[in-house]
């Protein structure tokens, strides 16, 4: 009889491991952060002992959600701005926001408010640009988000930077700091092509690549972007980056909504992944990302919530519902995206793009113990047919009970453990008051 | 000072009323199902009292939700089929398993469960469509739901009804015998055009009109739908129900995906409504519908979440949050489809729809007591900037914390007052079984 951190018992086990198998009476032993055993209940509890046995008779257990492209320093400006151009929410709304607010304080509280809604929402892993983002690693550090992080690379000065070299710098100093934390990960993240010269871009790849460091950009998010893109480089944006020596399986895009056939081609020769931010994308008009042509192409694909700003929540499980739904219309398909596939599109597939499918991503013995349970017993969840497209189609986020990152409880019954809700909601007050005035 | 049943107070009031006024310290008194009074909290409280204060000091208050199509005694049919097309999802699933379930006594329990979610998801009107239908009038009386029902008139046979005939007469039925319920509206809701006759769809129509009751059908969900009426009628479907003399303005649609323009104005000028199905249209891949037209040509319109077995849940929010960012995308315009015109789409839209307008969708002295009241005091719903872009981007169902119907409290802080959820669990259990035995 072996003695455990915790074990999980009873649950409805999701494990989304090769075989995709299905435990419908399982339980799993949690030591050291990590899933040292996963089978039947009767099996596990001949083998293992633990204080803290977590009942999940009533539970789906899953492998945590993964948000594959977030600004969670923008909390404070969620609903800010809505039902307006692209162009005048940023020039008129967001960026003369961000210019007066944006310090170092403003960004660990907004984050920490941040972190708290994901683990709400069930979401373990993100991947996040922004400015202070140090200040970020701090707050995901102290709610216990597993995060990569990355300072927001621009050709010209802000605030806090005044030149590139300083975003990029302090990213590396990031690297450094928080090397031997477990949960953080620092990542060199250039805006975009149409906000980083080619030396910059260059450059941010070669640094990452001497510090072995993800690569993570926007691109290709409007079709004003590739057709600028055409006119300054005569290519369209993924054959630019490519012919920068930019691309290789380090790299990440977000959005990636106009990309075409060739293009889709060359993101998947390379390894690059692709983050889809649906939500957003519709509500600023951007347009549908390709995913049939993705699939096709064999890219690897995943859901992203984006910032709250322009989204305005930080669901997944929202992504999930409103991608399957909307791609099935615009391929006059409803057997495209099937729930299964898009439940790996938040677990697995992101763990890949990400490099760490031997560590997150499915419940398999010797990864990370990233795992978060979601009630059953809920009139609007019952009756349950098939626990995919149940998760896709049918809960909420307010559905997710429990959530564990790295083997540490952060969630139990919706109550977080680590952090105080009603300080938050104070902080979250002032700032409100704070962006009000004039 | 007056003595009332309810008094609502310190709430943030989004009223609909024609100014669309919000008041920031609102209160509401409330007596015999109607609202008796509104304004700012310190005026009422000079003037009202009561036993039963509740207090909206972190809460919205605004008009109940209404649904404008749903067949709620399909909720034990939640995901029994997905991902799958239209074709074999009614033929080879949900058909059989009605041919097998459907009895009185499964509608009662299906529809008093499927009345205990919508009032959790903030819903206090619905306009619905199935068989049994006096079964599913008992539960929403038990419920306390307000219901306009009908039962599906078909051409063929069912195991409930030989004809049609009797499929109208057992309406009338309940049309005479829920005359006296406050809640409860029977309408005469032939099926469709491809499943009723010419003579069925006009013998209907007499008959509602000759009872003053309304009518209700589904039409143009599919294109083939249009080049079926196209090839049988030489005319398309609104163009044909017009040529019978079924339209007027007491009739409404559900669906109405493929209506063209010249459809659109004959729908206008008729003063027909259309209750527009979102998700489940993109889930079937039925396509989207013409809002864009609908709006240009002054055709009411509402959201509805249409059965949960092709949904799967029965959220009016998610159905606003989808329509709106979907339509945006699709009209290529992010100021298309603003917050606020959406809030109307599901209060005081369907009202007029419904030729309710006088009694319920906005806050209005004398106008019904269908209120809801959302919790802002969530991490998920902080900051709020915009009540209307907060209902429809950002606040889940979950965020309803207490209904109040025809002046009835249902529910307070998220716990129904009539209904015992521990027995509807059971219950749902208990037909899941059943339903998954071959």
């Amino acid at each position: 009889m072996q003695h455990t951190d915790i074990i999980i018992r009873n649950g409805y086990i999701v494990t989304i491991n090769p075989e995709m198998d299905i435990l419908e009476n399982g339980a799993l032993a949690i030591e050291k952060g990590k899933i040292l055993a996963i089978g039947n209940t009767e099996e596990i509890e001949k083998n293992y002992t633990s204080e803290n046995v977590i009942d999940a008779s009533s539970k789906i257990v899953m492998p945590g959600l993964i948000n594959g492209h977030s600004h969670i320093a923008m909390t404070y400006l969620r609903g800010y701005a809505d039902d307006i151009l692209l162009r005048a929410w940023l020039e008129d709304h967001i960026w003369p926001a961000e210019a007066r607010f944006v310090k170092a304080q403003f960004v660990y509280d907004a984050a920490i408010h941040g972190c708290a809604e994901l683990i709400k929402n069930g979401i373990t892993m993100i991947d996040d640009m922004y400015f202070y983002s140090k200040e970020t690693a701090r707050a995901a550090t102290k709610a216990g988000m597993r995060a990569i992080l990355g300072e927001g690379i621009l050709d010209f000065p802000m605030a806090f930077h005044k030149t590139p070299e300083s975003m990029i710098n302090y990213a590396l100093e990031g690297h450094e700091e928080f090397k031997d934390n477990e949960l953080i990960d620092f990542a060199l993240m250039p805006h975009s092509i149409y906000t980083c010269s080619k030396e910059n871009l260059i450059i941010a790849a070669e640094e990452a690549r001497a510090h072995d460091m993800l690569i993570h950009t926007h691109l290709s998010e409007t079709k004003k972007e590739v057709v600028d893109c055409l006119k300054a480089h005569g290519v369209r944006p993924v054959q630019y980056l490519d012919s920068i020596g930019f691309l290789g399986n380090d790299v990440s895009i977000a959005h990636g909504v106009w990309i075409d056939d060739d293009e889709q081609k060359l993101l998947a020769k390379k390894g690059v992944g692709v983050n889809i931010c649906t939500e957003c994308n519709l509500k600023l008009a951007s347009g549908f990302a390709p995913i049939k042509g993705y699939k096709e192409n064999g890219v690897t694909i995943s859901l992203a919530t984006d910032g709250v700003a322009s989204n305005n929540n930080l669901s997944i499980l929202d992504e999930m519902d409103m991608t399957s739904k909307v791609h099935k219309a615009i391929n006059n398909d409803p057997t495209f995206l099937p729930a299964e596939e898009v439940v790996r599109m938040v677990t697995i597939e992101p763990a890949k793009i990400f490099n760490k499918e031997d560590e997150v991503g499915s419940l398999e013995v010797g990864k990370k113990a990233d795992i978060i349970l979601l009630e059953r017993d809920k009139l609007e969840n019952m009756p349950m047919y098939n626990v995919y497209s149940h998760l896709v189609y049918t809960m909420h986020s307010e559905s997710v009970q429990d959530v564990i990152i790295n083997g540490k409880v952060l969630m139990r019954d919706r109550k977080l453990v680590e952090i105080d809700e009603d300080e938050l909601f104070e902080k979250a007050k002032y700032y409100q008051k704070e962006l009000q005035k004039n």
